[in-house]
């Protein structure tokens, strides 16, 4: 391809619009247009990434044996009503009526179209596993769309769903994808980290997320910077810091006028925060939970939630210090009642001697002592995670990092077999739910995804699986016919040995050809201009590394495709 | 691939819903099936042959330096306002309101996306010509859905979009399109016939439609049978039959009581009704018009329209007769006054001493001879076209044919570039609008065109092109491990050179495999089973052609890929 045949309307400036490395370069880089608030226009650029990236993920999905199918978009609402999406979407689906007033919604995830179109086969035991997939446009109508790709109201996924007899098919089905999953990230170069993650809207049991780690992810995991421990952030629990083995000192109160915050009290008395003891309040279906955590760390509430799941936690309002007969700011563990129930995370056990609350206002304690002062009914863990904390497997250093979900895959068991009876006969003869699990890749998310992970001031640094084209050959004196005949001769020799190969042959100032180059982000950057044309050398130059070299004109497709097998 | 393991529930029986043969044999085969009204799920085997059709049209369209890319299909309303088409679409466009109640359109085409597209880069006339295309799903709300995917509210579409300096450019451009367009459908071995058209809401000046051939097509044509002529059935002149040379009777009043119509006075007067002149009468802008052509034949008010366009032509209704003073059913051209004008069709040079209305109720003359009795202000062709007609070329027999459009090309020149501000930079440093052609192709609509065209009692017969796969090999004693491996083997080894075969391993009858081959239409089937192993011999079936043969097992492989060679 010749860029002067291209349309790859490159931008000079960054587009005020966009907040983030991804949105700003694939703009800028001509990849994509806005069309209107999270909805994009690929071009012609970012389509050969897009289409490279379905390919992979059809050629790892087709090796699974998962069959390609494809389902329509605009989609009749009964199944939605019937599996209760229809109200957990609300807002967020898209929802119209047609010229009879019937409605529709714009599939978001398709459960509800492959659960009957399977079931309408009356599929037999037979017939199972069978795993359908398809790679379509889906539609989420976001609040405030935002980042580009990343939080757009249509992006493009690959979604598959898996039907089995039972719960062990559904595992074996589930274990299948989750390779093809992995194998899927790494040949898009794609650093991931998977989580057990809330399921979402999309529900079931077990479920994973593929998230591309990035700064500006939305979805927080906790890692060991030793590699051996990984998990989401609600699920992460760290290793408890050793038990403290200070001499206990006698319990003194202290006057702490106005020190209704860990910070003051740690200023007034001089003492660091995780020296002190926060006592934090809780109502769990009418009974009093207090939960103890050193003043530096933050309780979690999603944690003590799924402790005493199903019950309600409410975090104190100032009404129930109040009615209760507690003093806010100034709670401590020493007067607790029988029936109010001790919390503490394993923290509490590392520290001695802890400034607390006294109970009144404006007065706080020192030296209080676990079993002396207070007494602790429930050791778990409760704290919301952070880095520093220590790994609970070798003790090494966590690290709380942000990624973008790049992949989410569920066991949905019968969730949406169960209310659209979906069923299959079994061998019995009698009809069962088919089991199902579904598995979502986000391909223009991967786009932006990898454009995050990978680029510099000079713009995008493609792997050469994604990049649009794999050699870029920079004609960068674009009136002398000499120079012009050797570029068009080594851009047509990258092209006969099978390279993916552009020549940027505009009428542009060899600067702006370079910086495009490097926004773009080919792999490999051949130059052909005056100063190397009269020394008989073409220029090279790696994307990934910005390592130049210089080869003899007659060698310089075997010097690209050189440099282009050991790139990245 | 294994049928064993594929998704493909073909149906033993009819459904209901199917009117025609598309419909139904690409239910039964299991292609597609139906989610809605209209909307339809593409199956494992539908996905394989649409995404063939897709394959052969990107490869046309890059061929042309048509550049791929994708826009959306949820769209803001804005430009289809300025244009027009928000109000031309009307019902048939599917509407919605996002969350905050913005209008939106889901696209049933894209030059309101893809001209300001190209516009927002500010291009100059170094940047042009230039051509754009997707291949994406479209929207239309058709009033009602039938026919399966040929009139289907959801389809999927190649549409491509030209940007030119001038005119001149503007055609070359349409005539590469025009010529992928011939090399499109003649890969997909699809029949059809090209015409002048309608524009319809496209609009613009020139268009051509690709219609598919076939007896279920909603457009009309007329070809001759010599293959020399073809055009729009509204564009269809036919040649005059031969001036008439029988002598001039005398005008002799005749009593015809009741006769007010061509066949009661041609059974009253026995005379065919070709030797009758019927006297058709129009108000053209409030003058009268009189359209006389054989009694067997229709006016064509279309061409009446056209050659007063833009007057409004309107047929007499009975008050016009009444207030007028014409005896309606006995209307003779022999009496009309000087201020009415007389047109009639080249064919009524063709008789003579016609039987005609004597302009008195229950009365008609015969021998009414052209200039002694009546006058004629204006020769036209104004009759419909029937099958029979002579052509005008050769004189060769006209037929009217039935055709699906395939595919539509229209030069729009500033028809959406105008109202939308789609400007270039001209050499000159003048903003200019782009002139734009559109292209559009029906994938969908072409899969089921080409089952139009090529089935028969047993099925689908797909050119090779377009099969789901190329070869079947028929396990047909699937409980025989010896029959079993030697179909296994020769399954492997057609794929092993590179021919794209199915094996039909499912624990069915023999008579049901046999059945599917045929419906679902894989151009060549192998047939391994007990009979045939016993003699050392695989049979063979060519699936268009019905012909049958057999060959050595150790031979079936070679056997099937010349079979293949010489398939259509």
């Amino acid at each position: 391809m010749r860029l002067s045949r291209l349309f790859v309307p490159t931008l000079r400036e960054d587009p005020a619009e966009a907040e983030i490395a991804s949105h700003r370069l694939l703009l800028r880089a001509a990849f994509v247009r806005k069309v209107t608030a999270g909805v994009y226009t690929t071009l012609p650029m970012g389509a050969r990434t897009m289409r490279k990236i379905e390919a992979i993920v059809r050629e790892e999905m087709d090796a699974t044996g998962s069959q390609p199918i494809r389902m329509p978009i605009v989609l009749p609402v009964e199944p939605w009503k019937r599996t209760g999406r229809w109200e957990v979407y609300g807002d967020e689906a898209f929802k119209l009526a047609d010229r009879h007033g019937r409605e529709m919604i714009l599939g978001p995830t398709e459960e509800e179209v492959v659960a009957p179109l399977v079931a309408a086969e009356n599929p037999s035991y037979r017939d199972l596993p069978m795993n359908l997939y398809q790679v379509e446009w889906k539609y989420r109508d976001e609040r405030r769309p935002r980042f580009g790709l990343l939080r757009a109201r249509e992006f493009l996924m690959k979604d598959a769903y898996s039907f089995d007899r039972d719960e062990e098919g559904l595992r074996e089905s589930y274990r299948v994808m989750y390779e093809a999953y992995v194998r899927v990230f790494d040949r898009c170069g794609l650093e991931v980290v998977i989580v057990e993650a809330d399921p979402g809207s999309i529900g079931g049991d077990v479920n994973h997320e593929f998230l591309a780690v990035a700064e500006v992810g939305e979805d927080l995991f906790v890692r060991c910077r030793n590699g051996d421990y990984l998990a989401d952030i609600e699920a992460a629990t760290p290793a408890p810091p050793p038990a403290s083995d200070e001499a206990a000192e006698p319990l003194v109160e202290v006057d702490t006028p106005g020190a209704a915050t860990i910070e003051i009290v740690s200023e007034q008395l001089g003492v660091a925060p995780e020296r002190t003891l926060k006592s934090i309040m809780f109502d769990v279906d009418g009974r009093v939970v207090a939960v103890l955590v050193p003043g530096d760390r933050e309780v979690s509430e999603k944690k003590l939630a799924r402790l005493h799941f199903p019950a309600v936690v409410r975090r104190f309002e100032d009404e129930d210090f109040a009615t209760r007969g507690y003093a806010k700011g100034y709670v401590g563990p020493q007067a607790f009642a029988e029936d109010v129930v001790v919390f503490a995370d394993p923290s509490v056990r590392a520290g001695a001697n802890w400034v607390t609350g006294a109970n009144r206002f404006d007065t706080h304690v020192t030296g209080a002592t676990l079993d002396r002062d207070f007494r602790v009914d429930r050791w778990d863990d409760l704290v919301e995670i952070r880095t520093g904390d220590r790994c609970p497997l070798d003790g090494g250093e966590l690290e709380v990092g942000r990624g973008i979900v790049a992949g989410h895959i569920y066991q949905l068991g019968t969730k949406y077999s169960g209310p659209l009876d979906a069923t299959f006969q079994d061998e019995d003869g009698t009809l069962k739910p088919l089991i199902m699990g579904s598995y979502g890749i986000g391909i223009s998310r991967i786009m932006a995804a990898v454009v995050e992970q990978s680029h510099d001031e000079g713009g995008i640094v493609w792997p050469k699986a994604l990049a649009p084209f794999e050699v870029v050959v920079v004609l960068a004196n674009a009136d002398d016919e000499a120079i012009r005949a050797e570029a068009e001769r080594i851009y047509s020799a990258l092209g006969g040995c099978g390279t993916e190969a552009v020549l940027d042959d505009r009428p542009e100032r060899a600067g702006v050809k370079f910086a495009d180059a490097d926004l773009i982000g080919y792999p490999i950057q051949v130059v052909v201009g005056k100063r190397g044309f009269e020394r008989g050398e073409a220029e090279f130059k790696v994307r990934a590394t910005g390592e130049r070299s210089v080869a003899p004109l007659g060698d310089a497709v075997d010097a690209a495709v050189a440099l282009l097998a050991t790139a990245p």
